[in-house]
């Protein structure tokens, strides 16, 4: 037989979960860990939601666009409130499901891809712990300019992350000394998202602390404005540098 | 990174699951389909069996064998009900689990293994699908013969299985497809258990039809006795045959 098919695992996942919201796909990391991956988690309810979410939503302001915007839960959550919010996917399966749930404008495209829109945005959102997007110590920065490239005068990241530091699990533990071992964020995951037959490309996602993130962002054009923490989990909020008195 | 450790998965994830019903692991099939295992339906009660599982463990009779016993629910039951029973299990985890469910006789082996015991049954129970456990056109003889070896005169099995044909399912289809193709019964499944970072080396598990498991058990020293199906689930009854009449 031939092994996983490469394709739109994560969009078949919550297109299934459309349909029946126990349907459950995998997260494997290259260690080897595989995690069950509910496809309800993408269709949660605003009451749900870690009070985090709800707060960098009631932030967002301005022209919003919402990075990895899965099902659409938070652009639609936004459009609802009148907020003029562009939702932004890399999985064609994730856009026509935002797009089933009424999210009215969605584009397909992952965060490389921010500056080739052309357009200027208020409010980067990357909730449900999208910072991670930023993939490591080396994506970052680039990715970061791209952002900066599109922001509008004033423009504010609202981003949810996970501090991984201080993990129990003595699986996540020696991930993380590996990570250490080799140079990289000791929080740097690669993963991929399986269900059923398919499994997407690998990708790189980053966990780090509020302060690994203040030095990720050092020489880029954001600062960290503010960071409110809840347990392991964080709201970091990123401002534009004034370049004109720097 | 390594990828997943070959160990005991599945006894791993029955350990898991007697601290915590919730804990699930993945089947994964030798074509990538991954699909989510709750230790939770180890951990079942009587009244949440099959209706088929109840009707075997009322059946098994004299010294029980029960083949593949994970978490010893059936097990279990017939200890309570005072039938003298051993369970048998490959796994290390689910020894340990079955013994602390409380479980008395359980020993550390797998179906390959049975003549080994040196000891003879009255009824072999291979429950939770696990005639699966005959595993191939090739290797059900000699695990029929197997049984055969260590059975007291009159000795039957007792076993379930699920009847693979009719699948709406297209994965399922393609899938059996590719082993008709290849010369296999069409429910041949190479499986492996994987929980977090362990994987268990691959096996064969055999779905099979009614009818697929009559021309199974034709050259055997067992015939097939009786066959009560409930969708497309089936409990089976194989006699050993008469040898002094043939």
């Amino acid at each position: 037989m031939d092994g996983p098919e490469t394709g739109d695992a994560f969009g078949a996942l919550l297109q299934a979960g459309l349909q029946d919201r126990a349907a459950t796909g995998v997260i494997e990391r290259d260690d080897g860990l595989v995690t069950p991956h509910a496809a309800a988690g993408y269709f949660t309810a605003v009451d749900e939601w870690p009070a985090l979410e709800r707060t960098a939503c009631e932030r967002a302001s301005g022209r919003v666009l919402d990075l990895g915007s899965g099902a659409g839960r938070h652009a639609l959550h936004l459009q609802k409130r009148g907020v003029d919010v562009v939702a932004l996917d890399p999985s064609p399966g994730a856009c026509a499901v935002a797009r089933a749930q009424g999210v009215r404008d969605v584009r397909e495209a992952g965060i490389e891809d921010v500056a080739k829109l052309g357009e200027r945005f208020d409010t980067f959102l990357l909730l449900g712990n999208n910072l991670g997007l930023l993939g490591s110590r080396e994506a970052a920065p680039r990715l970061l300019a791209g952002l900066a490239a599109s922001a509008a005068p004033g423009a504010r990241i609202l981003g949810a992350n996970l501090d991984p530091s201080g993990s129990p699990d003595a699986d996540h533990a020696a991930y993380q000394q590996c990570n250490k071992d080799a140079g990289r964020l000791a929080g740097q995951l690669r993963l991929r998202v399986r269900y059923r037959r398919l499994a997407d490309a690998w990708f790189d996602y980053l966990l780090c602390s509020p302060a690994e993130l203040g030095e990720l962002v050092a020489e880029s054009p954001w600062q960290l404005a503010h960071v409110e923490e809840d347990g392991a989990g964080y709201l970091a909020e990123l401002r534009m540098r004034d370049r004109s008195t720097t």
